[in-house]
């Protein structure tokens, strides 16, 4: 099985018609035109993907439609964590069925008080010992309240189905400990497009991030510049792509990487209530800002 | 309907068999015992119900085995937020339908960078609006990453069909502030046995505790003398739950409740993976804990 | 010596000329006005008082001055914590010999990475030991960033020469904890006027709160309720309290103290620089909170 | 004036004697062999040198010893901050008498609540308009709980006599966009061995770090390497750097950085009460971990 941990990753935004119901012909429209871009894969169903408001039967109604609209061999990476191991597990074999080829799991949080370091690791080897696939480990505290420690992941990542992790941190020591660590065939993935060249220059591989979904260009020409050995050019070009990523990620989330989707002729589409649509003055502020940084003229 | 939010609640676990299968007949055998507890009624599917780690069709059976279960008039409520507002929705409809009195609905807390104070409350309302039954919210901070603010609470109160709320955490300022605001027909519950007094001090009417499974007894006492204006009686109780309660509930958390099931004769049972069981060592830590606090004999 | 720690304590704000430099003789003439409202004592040097912008020599002429312009009983209690243990007893000596009657030792809070439970209680132990007069501790997580913890207070609490404490959160389980932990002659002070009531509710014995400095008679009027057992009147009463507390000293800190204390004939003027004096539009914004409090006409 | 902020920086402990008092033979003694390591400098009086446990006499001393003890052209930094504007102006011309060439302020901290974006950059240009020698900003958000924001330094860095900042996080993003932001004359250092190459991968030109005290050759080479183009050199070094810096300063913090002083022959003693001193055990376990990493044979 191919699963080269290395590049420009997208995590994908799952299409909702304005009733709130999956658009999954808007997806495979999507993917059409992302295989045209310069992207080494697709995480489907991260938070980007609005996992969380999903249910299980969405969630592989939405892989099945990625594999069969993608053309490439791009790597096909899935968001399957649950909170409880058997529904991850569950819901990881359906994955691999659809067409995955490895996964990406969130850490549980909801008990954050119970998740110590053991349990962490023990959880996700348990996942791994089950999974067709190999598995990724994706810490994410902004949105769990949860810190997966270097340790955690380290004794996680002896275990050779566990292939990798997201993280969405820019905590670039724990990310060197982990690269030092010398885990076998564990790749790091950071989630942060604003410190893509700092993580590279500890050993990460590349990146998921929000941006990569419109303008995946940006960051693979720092990955180009860095790979090169020309760190001056890299420096350049990752400077210059921390303000547009802040103001277009940062500020309007999921709902505002749906609204720049339709700058690359995509379709982006209400996001799932409770969590609010863009009004029109933010969309307004969004294309503005779009246009101040060059990604629309 | 019948809906006094006064007194003691239990929020009960959901017992299940050592397979990680729901343990329905286990749960009716809790329920015939809780029954002759000094209790004012139950929640089910709340934080110590596992409610993240149930599917939704657990959910529904879990609430129609309480409901045949039950001889009283108590109040049956169910816990029922999901984060996407269309399955609380349903799943609000199905719990109503199976027999719950109330609801009570966790904050959506994924995307906290998103859950503005209009956002927060006009979730509750667009639930209130589509439920056959009176709701309430639960705030729980220390699970979700997320604090509903004084005024997000005071706004949502403001809905007729929006009841009163759970607040776990013991701010008493803002308890105090949500009394004052003069919600109509709101009522402001705590989660916390060791802060119940000064709750009650400041217009708060009752407690949703873990504490209150295996113990309510002691809980009711507090009341009772605060209720009869005997403060110095309440304070004298009130003190001599607070070791007890955080040695018990907050040590060991919904393992360490279900243990302590067992010692009033009902079914503890496992919590499900990837959650830690108790050791035997901290079995008998917690039973020796029980002990020095006159639980068990 | 008399050292009642019963009531409503006064943090006075410690007065500037515009130049930044002490203005005693107003602070002088704000004494003999608070001698003439209902307060039960003063706490000079505390947070209010700017502590951490005056040299040594400042604060002793601070104290004398409280001292000489005093003309009842009521205890004078003077902030005397710095972060060196040898600093803050030579101030502490010192403030006993400029008429202090006990003074309030804020934690060391610098290298909070270093402050473990031991080093605190020792750390209060070895103040208690060299003063010539009993201590106070002061815990105040939101300018220190360090929390002392229930199990630190009540070991230094058995200090026979350790007779109280300032607790500034409104962590009313806490606070019931130390006062059930039976220290000898250790008597606890919120720092909270909106949370008066819930602390009193659990042994809590009075209050020095910023609110204070300018309306006490609105806390006194709690605590009579409360002392009378007319616990329905306390609440009423708390509640009117916290909307203009809040308005008042959270939205506008030191700077809106000073500008409450004209509204009673005494002196405010400046805060030191950095921290920033209040525009004339937030000067406005105050009094038109004040009106609608009733805290002015 | 000679300010080139470039390199690694020492920042040094102040050695006192067994009873507390200052032990400014020791520091001259330390001066002298700290001349003969592969330093580009040393800030006196920051974190390292316990600051806040010093009187503004002491800290005068301190310069002046290191002053007469240096006979290398080395940047002396001195950390001149205090919560007042009036005594930080006062210090810092003090310590440009002493022979400092520039200052590190730490941002005023105390009323975190009313240190805005504004009045911290206010508070920076005041010093600088007033100070006879270029300052630094200092950032340590770990002591202070307070976070100078990416806009406020840009802001202050407008400034022709604010020079540079030690920014002790590892906020990798924040430092690029500081950099990008083009203030003129404006230095980056960081205050992480940890994090050293990402740091200067974005544009970061030195560090102020405890390790820097005792094995400045294992910063350095990291630099060398990164400014020679051999990544994957750097990478390694950094790598290897990691876990020994966190064993020994972070775990043990000044006491122990005093502790390894003595490693390289010089003084290392007591640090000041209320903190606590290295136990035997303790400085057994530094030792052992300075033997794995071969810090000392």
């Amino acid at each position: 099985m191919h699963t080269k941990l290395e590049g420009v990753f997208a995590p994908i935004p799952t299409p909702f018609n304005a009733d709130g119901s999956l658009a999954l012909d808007k997806l495979a429209h999507n993917i059409a035109i992302w295989e045209t871009m310069e992207l080494d894969g697709y995480v489907a169903l991260g938070s980007n993907g609005e996992f969380p408001l999903l249910t299980a039967d969405e969630k592989i109604a939405v892989l099945e439609t990625c594999r069969s609209a993608m053309k490439s061999d791009r790597l096909l990476i899935a968001g399957t964590g649950c909170e409880s191991l058997a529904q991850t597990i569950d819901l990881t074999k359906r994955a691999a069925a659809a067409g995955a080829d490895t996964t990406l799991v969130v850490t549980p949080f909801y008990f954050k008080n119970r998740a110590t370091d053991s349990m962490l690791a023990g959880y996700f080897k348990s996942v791994a010992d089950a999974s067709p696939m190999p598995i990724m480990i994706y810490n994410v505290p902004a949105y769990t309240g949860l810190f997966m420690s270097t340790e955690a992941v380290l004794d996680a990542a002896q275990h050779a189905n566990i292939i990798g992790m997201k993280e969405s941190t820019t905590d670039v020591v724990k990310m060197a400990q982990i690269v030092a660590g010398n885990a076998p065939n564990f790749t790091l993935l950071t989630g942060s497009a604003s410190g893509f060249l700092p993580c590279l220059s500890i050993g990460v591989k590349g990146t998921i991030s929000a941006f990569a979904n419109f303008a995946p260009e940006r960051i693979q020409a720092v990955k180009r510049a860095f790979d090169s050995g020309d760190l001056a050019t890299a420096m350049t070009l990752q400077h210059a792509l921390i303000e547009p990523n802040k103001a277009v990620t940062a500020k309007y989330g999921v709902a505002g990487v749906k609204a720049m989707l339709e700058t690359r002729g995509m379709y982006g589409g209400h996001i799932r209530a409770p969590y609010p649509q863009l009004t029109d003055a933010e969309r307004a502020d969004l294309m503005a800002i779009a246009r101040r940084y060059d990604l629309i003229q």
